[in-house]
């Protein structure tokens, strides 16, 4: 609450941290169950044995380790609720934590409902009386305008943003999302419509309205289009690292001097110690600073990929 | 687990309890906090005035109230997770619940995510192991064919099923889903079509495959079509009662015998006590009867809009 109240909206609050931190970069926080297996050796040297306590201790050393680095960090709703009810409370631990630190939480559950089912989904994560209470939270525009619209005024009245699901950074995601439309332009096209619809009037002193867009940078030929369409949003760019995008693909998705567009980065900087010591063991401390140490490069190599934008 | 041994997949066992019943209804379970709210007289007077205990009282209620009439019950994940925690918990009570008492529970939670992601949703609504293991889970589609896939295949592994949103019953869905296509048809047909693609090879002794598909009823002119388009899918129509749509507008979703599609509905049954004693307020009993009264209504009105139909 306070922080809507001391520093603006989400856009304000996320370009005034891109640029303390010279940063664009966004960490998942992704406590996949396969992945932080307690039967693995290296999750047991880093994180123990006990299920529950690998959970919280690895969202805290990512936030830890990435909180200098990261303008946001994206805790992904489905690792969460996979772990059943620990796995909600370890998400409500997690979102507070890093409000705490200070680093805005963008939560990634591509909610999406209509009239008051929306309202209760923001609600749940878009005001200050939730455990849940994000910064950010990306939704789906399938069920079309006046289901996006509950949570723009949500995200408007608590100085939130939501991150609109453009362009998916998943190989079929064209399935729907690139149909060609009968009147030109595509799905996603449309939906950039939308976007900008939902924008309008809405536009902080940053420039940008709470009303953002996903656009996976995994097809790098509609990042420029959909940047074009949506000029007021903060686009948050999916599919670098693991996914196989490359930061130089999110060139155009900025706006001169770097602004306005975060590039999400995830198990390329959060899992990777696994084979990071070449089949050695890492420490608690170990698997931090390697953490750390990829943020640090992801983020510097995003930086010049966004400072040779001109857009 | 014992239910997908025993009684196959989840179509199978949809299909045996409509003719068992003779119901085509679900009852929706929707602890919306707002109409919840300790301080109404007609909440107090029906569920007492502890918050965590209303809701439990809620849910519990509609269940046994409704469970001889409804072939599913159908709790909508948002309401839950507005509560927070005491939610999540009377989610997974909720569920546990209405499977013990051989309800079949449909979990309105509209996820849909890629890879990894959309398997850690279906770890946690679509597997035994899970507390929140529901019977099926609507999906959204916007993501694309292989961000369903894993979806499908949880439900086909474990006896479950899935409602993937086609056509949604709120006024401006069509800002996505009646966006006619260059290749002729709208982007509704098209999710359609895969759907369609989807149920192939895993159609059951039912005739249906574990790949349904939400089809609003506030919008008869598509129901027919998309009923055509897929054929082996069962239907869920929500939109009847509150939200305008009338039973007769169902006739053409089912097939030969009242087989294929079920008519949600929530509010119409549960929430409709607060007027019904002309301000006079009721007893938990009263409520009970209420709510009862009010599914044998739905279930005869839609009992007859599907045996009407010849489709």
């Amino acid at each position: 609450m306070e922080n809507s109240l001391d520093f603006g909206g989400f856009a304000e609050r996320v370009s005034q941290r891109v640029a303390e931190l010279d940063s664009r970069l966004v960490v998942g926080i992704d406590p996949d169950p396969d992945f932080l297996n307690p039967l693995a050796p290296g999750i047991r040297a880093a994180f123990g044995d006990e299920p529950e306590a690998i959970l919280e201790r690895f969202c805290r050393t990512v936030l830890e380790a990435v909180k200098d680095q990261a303008v946001c960090v994206k805790p992904q709703a489905a690792f969460f609720e996979s772990w059943g009810l620990p796995g909600m409370s370890a998400l409500a631990d997690c979102i507070s934590e890093a409000r705490r630190a200070g680093v805005p939480v963008i939560l990634d559950a591509k909610r999406g409902d209509v009239g008051n089912t929306a309202k209760a989904y923001a609600r749940a994560y878009l005001d200050p009386c939730s455990p849940f209470f994000s910064d950010a939270l990306t939704v789906n525009p399938y069920l079309g305008e006046d289901a996006l619209r509950p949570f723009v005024e949500a995200a408007s009245r608590n100085g939130c943003g939501v991150f609109v699901l453009v362009r998916t950074s998943n190989p079929a995601s064209g399935t729907v999302q690139s149909l060609p439309l009968k009147t030109g332009g595509t799905v996603a096209e449309s939906v950039a419509s939308m976007v900008r619809r939902l924008s309008e009037g809405l536009t902080g002193p940053s420039g940008y309205s709470p009303v953002g867009a996903v656009v996976g940078l995994t097809h790098p030929e509609d990042v420029l289009k959909l940047r074009i369409l949506m000029p007021r949003s903060l686009l948050l760019l999916p599919g670098f690292g693991a996914q196989g995008g490359r930061a130089e693909d999110a060139s155009c998705a900025f706006h001169l001097g770097g602004k306005g567009a975060l590039v999400s980065a995830s198990r390329s900087i959060t899992s990777s110690f696994l084979r990071a010591g070449d089949g050695e063991l890492l420490s608690h401390e170990q698997v931090a600073e390697d953490i750390r140490t990829r943020a640090i490069h992801a983020r510097e190599e995003i930086n010049r990929a966004a400072l040779r934008s001109s857009t």
